[in-house]
């Protein structure tokens, strides 16, 4: 990797985020996933002109980069995000494990632009009884049967 | 809504969980999304089939919620899922806003069975530097513009 690669790929994020928003895709986010020096691929926010929530930057790029690489891992990736992702979209990248994430904008600049990731960073450590949206159990027992099974599955592939 | 369509659409989620994992489809995870007491989308846990680490059963669930309904949020709707949502879905779920989660299994169910949520929750609590994946920060200033251009956008649609 030369020198400033860093911040070339950063700019083609950031790029991407100014493209995603001028043509009114959804919010200011971009995202570039790089592997041995390639961009293999790349997302804006696409959530309001896709009807699809979970379609920020970093998981439109990460579901790209997974079916080129045809794998549900991102082993030896980069990814590049314009912003310091949301609670969903860093789930997401520990799910993909990549190597490393280098982002631009970080949490409180994003929630100075009205995307305040901070109030689902709270939900997330509270208790599920204190929790804006209601959550309740049922059928736990009948649940179980089915992880049971999972665990006794002789060819299950892990993830 | 009946008295135990509770149950009754818990047992669908859970019946998808066991379906998805029979056919290797991938962990065995269901989920539903109601909506005025009908089942208006499904989804089983889809990660190593198709090759996408965000395929949860929630996060399907979700996505073809909102393309059937055609908006990018889901008011009036409950989430029936096998098992409590790990920190992507979660965040999935407070972009999408249903009305309310119901959820079978609980997360240390999901860790028996080698599903380990707890290591991503204790991951969003710890400073970017602490993490176990590598984060850095590469060009605020340049990304702020286009969080500067967001603000002053007459025409955006919010979410």
């Amino acid at each position: 990797m030369k020198e400033n690669d860093n911040q070339y790929f950063m700019r083609r994020a950031i790029a991407l985020a100014q493209e995603g928003m001028n043509a009114g895709a959804g919010g200011p986010f971009g995202a570039v996933v790089v592997k041995d020096g390639e961009i293999i691929a790349e997302g804006h926010n696409s959530v309001t002109s896709q009807n699809d929530p979970t379609a920020h930057a970093e998981i439109v790029a990460i579901r790209l980069a997974c079916d080129k690489l045809n794998t549900f891992q991102l082993a030896g990736c980069i990814i590049y995000t314009s912003c310091e992702p949301c609670p969903m979209c860093l789930g997401a990248i520990y799910w993909a494990r990549p190597e490393k994430v280098v982002y631009a904008c970080n949490r409180h600049d994003a929630a100075a632009v009205e995307f305040d990731d901070q109030f689902i960073y709270n939900e997330l450590d509270v208790t599920l009884e204190e929790r804006k949206i209601a959550f309740s159990q049922e059928l736990r027992d009948e649940a179980l049967v089915v992880f049971n099974a999972w665990t006794n599955k002789v060819d299950k592939t892990r993830y």
